[in-house]
């Protein structure tokens, strides 16, 4: 195997070759790491919800990622702005839907995103995917309830009638463009015990998407590399806060060849 | 001593047992630690300030905490209606009344909340405790410039006035409910010199008053980890950067019949 | 070389003696390290952006720093009040203009906030400095495109036109009055690949202006400070995670005569 004949090693090259700027309309509790993660990987983040600035700023992005974890009615006309100007100018845009089951106004925002401005890759949890599949299901907060394999169904559904790949993390990750369903079967528990985990996976998306070829391959190849640091950095964490500091280490300093054989699917 | 019989023991244990939702209002500067902070004793995590989702997001929490760090006329909207709610529907709540003196919106915000929505817990310094008992002090900003000893008549009072737990640390950290004064003396001076420290002992009290039975008790118990937690973290410390990742680890991986034996009072 | 007689020994034992509150009107993503940064070199963060309580927190604060990062309305509001007031009553204060060139608002609200409110010290890149001083370039959001030596002339009319100190970060900082230039060559290529590094030096700068005689020497100090000890935390980094966490340890554990013994000009 040739090192450009593996889609995960060519991805990760291109992200570091092109430094994609990567546009976050992200929560307040996310955007530390979320920063620090896209530096990591070696692209560029650029944080900012101000509507009047918003089409300037996706002008000049590789990418955008919205995330909704802490909206409210500005950053919504934010969000709205970013993402229609994405769509607009055929930029690749991420949605992670954080919470939508957990209360209308997050429901709505994400449906009302997904159907004016098409994102490239819809992000998230079980229970999201499932609640914006249409399906009667009941959250709490931003956490899963609900086992990734019980709802494949849900995403593959969600990817057709929305046009993204969908990317729905848990024990094992499952992207999919409606037809066909890749799996990632990396990560570790301890992920779960860090908050934004899940926000990082959708930036780290956002610039694989901006730099990769195919955006369900990138989709997945960002899957992969997120369970890869997690299980190395779990090795040497002796805590939730040293397992952070090692898991931003690892996407840092990540040999991507080495990666690309750890790759569980 | 039989471990259910310690209540520190059992309070440790039924916040990891149930892990409690607890709905956070927080200033920006706090909301990663304090999220990370909840995850590591295993509880769950909310961040949320729009006034529009406040009544949804409040019904699925087991507690809240509104902490007035970085309020906004847009923020107290919701940190009202998300007290408001609390107090209806019976839910503990916590109030952390960040720089209460060091300006008049900060000082009426806790004021108005303590009349309005009753918290169970006032989670604060020693000079934002006196300020809202009434006590004449200069606040310099968010530092505590008053010694928690010649605070305890205004905790007292407080207690009295507004029918809740008083919680105010400093190096000895009083708990009370106006007759009962509970203490502890655990702590490092480098907590301190960690931001977000006093925001952390309040998200963590919410953990606790959601899971435990006495929230006098359960208060106190919050205060004895952080303080025995930042000793531990102390001790493998180089600096305030590794103090912070020592002090996550030890909230994650702690044992409670260990920790109870340090408790100092 | 007696203590007392280097400038650099001088402004770091200062700002431990006078522990300047500094009032930071600062980015979201920038928030808890450079709160952490403040705590670590031995002066007092208070975060703000709230328009009602501008007047009260200056007016207690012995600094303040205003960065555009997350700019948004209502965030304009509340700088433009502090940077009036801070000027009003003759405080030193530091504009950090993140992203200046990158929208047409972020621009503007520099150049308003320089026109009517004369900040003590500019600091920011050689992209943002030369898009202040009225040069055509094109910025690629947060990032530098510029090599700082082709800027040091933009830089020099800045700080004349305005008459504020410019100090400008890269490989090589340049600060400047307009007459004298002083240059730090100290800094390590990881302090790129964490977010907020810039944001981070301005508060600094914030600290070391308020505690120090004199504001040229104050800002070269406050960025020989950043430079050593990202040196120091690079040698003991296993990547950028780590990085961050030793870079706050040295800030909070520094030998002041080791450090000025370590300055390169």
């Amino acid at each position: 195997m040739s090192t450009s004949s593996d889609p995960f090693i060519r991805d990760c090259a291109a992200v570091r070759e092109k430094s994609p700027l990567v546009h976050c309309i992200t929560n307040y509790v996310a955007m530390g790491i979320n920063a620090n993660a896209l530096l990591a990987v070696g692209a560029s983040p650029l944080m900012s919800f101000c509507p009047e600035e918003m089409e300037e700023i996706v002008g000049i992005a590789s990418a955008l990622v919205v995330n909704i974890g802490c909206l409210d009615r500005h950053e919504i006309e934010g969000m709205k702005i970013a993402a229609a100007t994405a769509h607009r100018l055929g930029k690749p845009w991420v949605l992670d839907p954080v919470g939508a089951g957990a209360s209308r106004i997050r429901t709505q925002t994400s449906l009302d995103l997904i159907r004016d401005s098409h994102p490239s890759v819809i992000r998230g949890n079980a229970s999201e995917i499932m609640c914006l599949a249409g399906e009667q299901i009941t959250s709490r907060g931003v956490d899963t309830s609900v086992l990734s394999s019980d709802a494949v169904e849900a995403a593959k559904a969600l990817a057709i009638s929305s046009g993204a790949v969908v990317s729905m993390s848990g024990p094992v990750d499952y992207i999919t463009d409606g037809t066909t369903v890749l799996t990632i079967a990396n990560g570790h528990p301890l992920m779960s015990r860090i908050t934004a985990m899940g926000c990082t996976a959708s930036v780290i998306t956002g610039a694989f998407i901006a730099a990769g070829e195919d955006t369900l391959t990138a989709a997945r190849n960002a899957m992969a590399l997120m369970g890869i640091a997690g299980e190395r950095a779990a090795e040497r964490a002796s805590g939730t806060g040293s397992m952070e500091m090692h898991f931003i280490d690892e996407l840092s300093t990540f040999e991507p060849s080495d990666y690309a054989r750890s790759i569980r699917i």
